[in-house]
Formats: structure tokens, sequence, C-alpha cells
């Protein structure tokens, strides 16, 4: 995306997860960071209005439009990992890191440079008491969308989650438009 | 620190905030992770018995005495950038970002490999309804201390925090000692 366009990330039929990195495409070191955002957003829950702060603390996208208003950004993008430690399978599928990682390696992306993703539509209700979370299926309709403008020229990676507890239970498509 | 040994992290005056990272020693680019420890922990609080899991899903190290209880893994280690856009200084100072670059660079972590750390009596209280947070002055007492037990050979980095908020306005010492 070049700076300035709008990346609309829709939910076609409601309760589905899309995990969102972005990259400075001109320094593809340059990435979203969940503690760069939290701190400069002093909240975890972003929505309209928030900028996705870079580790070198650039903003690289903004939210400009949310149906939703509930996302996570605590939490990594689903693994061989997750799926063998949270989940017990024992033939785990490569989920959304998997699927990042072959989409942003001909961008010059290795898997030790993808953080913790922009998960849109995510679900995850901190029990500020206890520090406990739950992964809950997400609130979002069918239709519901958010809207990111960039505010550098990026590379984007977006995968539709494959994770059960993220998503309800069942795994649906996300759509995405660019203008 | 080889694996099994011991780091014990001391408030000596109380009310004193240490960002610490961990990097696997064999392979640098192993690094604790904020997000992948809140999956496996299922929590955003981190005490006796929690592991720090490292970006590739591997334990780093264990938490096995904690006398304060409350620690922060959300926020990103204190930089000129945090000086300038949290605090509006105008001649801002490195931080604790400063001190773990220079302090890890002979180990071969540049500062894109410096990720949120874990950062030892920082009190950042979650609001689980609206998900904003505040920087609070630490609980910790003179004297009280946190350990880890290392699961691997690690390479680790440790600062004294300057960030106001933090440490109840004031900057003290970090005490520590491996055993």
């Amino acid at each position: 995306m070049d700076k300035g366009q709008r990346l609309t990330v829709i939910d076609p039929e409601g309760m589905q997860v899309a995990d969102l990195l972005a990259f400075k495409r001109a320094d593809i070191g340059e990435v979203i960071s969940a503690g760069r955002t939290f701190d400069y957003a002093e909240t975890i829950y972003l929505t309209t209005g928030h900028q996705l702060f870079s580790n070198r603390s650039n903003p690289l996208l903004e939210i400009v439009e949310d149906m939703v208003g509930r996302h996570d950004f605590l939490l990594t993008p689903c693994s061989k990992d997750t799926f063998r430690i949270c989940y017990d399978d024992h033939d785990p599928h490569r989920g959304c890191f998997g699927n990042l990682a072959e989409a942003l390696a001909p961008f010059g992306v290795n898997e030790d440079m993808i953080p913790s993703a922009f998960n849109c539509f995510m679900n995850v209700p901190v029990d500020g008491e206890t520090g406990r979370f739950k992964v809950l299926p997400p609130i979002s309709k069918a239709g519901d969308r958010i809207v990111f403008e960039a505010k550098e020229d990026v590379v984007i990676g977006l995968t539709a989650c494959s994770a059960r507890d993220s998503n309800g239970g069942s795994f649906k498509p996300i759509h995405w438009t660019v203008d």
C-alpha cells in the first residue's frame, strides 16, 4: 500500500478473526509494535482514531473506521506451537504464523521479524483484577469492517485466522479491499 | 547465565522498576516474547511458576520466587521517543532502550531485535472494561526481589528504569545477583 491508501478488512459472515501486520516498505525492519502502540495510546483496546506505531515509534497505520470496536493486539499469530501447546493437536497446522511467514518472505521478512499481530475482530476480554483473559468469539456481524489508512508506504500481511477459540469454532473467509 | 542458574533482581530502596530481556545465547535471534508468554500463561500478570516464552515458543526463564506479585509485560523499554511523545521532553535521554541497546550490542543484538521487556516491579493496572491502563508507582518495598531460573543458556539485559511515572517520580538503583 502507498501512503494515504486505505485498507478495508471485512468479515463477510461474522465472527471471524484476521491477523494483520504492517512493515515499512522502504525499510522492512520497521514493523507495527503492540508495546509501542499501547505506550502511546494508553489503552490495550484500539479503535477509530488510534494509530498503530512501529518498533521505531512511527505511525504506520491509523484506524479511520471501525464498525466492531473490539480487536486484540496482545496475542501472537497462531502457529504450530500454538496448536501443540494450547490445543494439544498432534499434527498441528501452520496457522496464521505460517501463512504470514510464507506471504511475507518475498519481501525480506523472516520468521523472527514477525511480532504480535493486530488481530482484527479478535475478542480477548481481560480481567483487570487478576490479569487473566479469555478468547471469546468475535462480536463482529456479517459485513462488519475496519478501515486502516497507511501513514507510510507499507507491506501488509493479512490472513484469516484458523484458531478455533478465536472464531467461535468455525473457519470463515476474510475479505479486503485497498483504495 | 547458564541453564539452571538463578538471577535475583532486587529493589533495594523500593518503588523502582527494572527492565529485563533474555536472549538465547546460542542463537541470539531468539528472545522473550510478551505475546507468546501471554498466549501460554493465559494472563497478562506473571508471577511465581510462570515461564517467559521466546518468539519461537521455548521457555527461556521461569519465575521461581516473587515477593511483589505485580510486574508488567505490556509496555516497551522507555526510549528517546517515549520521553518525546509521553513526557514532552525537549532533550530526551536514551532511557532503558538506550541502555539495553548499548549493553546488548556486543552480543549481536541490534535495536530492531529489542522487544517489549519484562518490566520487574512495574505497576500497570488495566481497566478490563475500557482497556485503559495507568502507570502507577511500584508496590515493591525496600529489599523485595524476584528470582528467575534460566531454562537455556541466555544473555540477559537488565537496567534500572528512568521513566518518572514508572518509579514514583524518583530514580533509584536496582541490584542483582546470579548464582
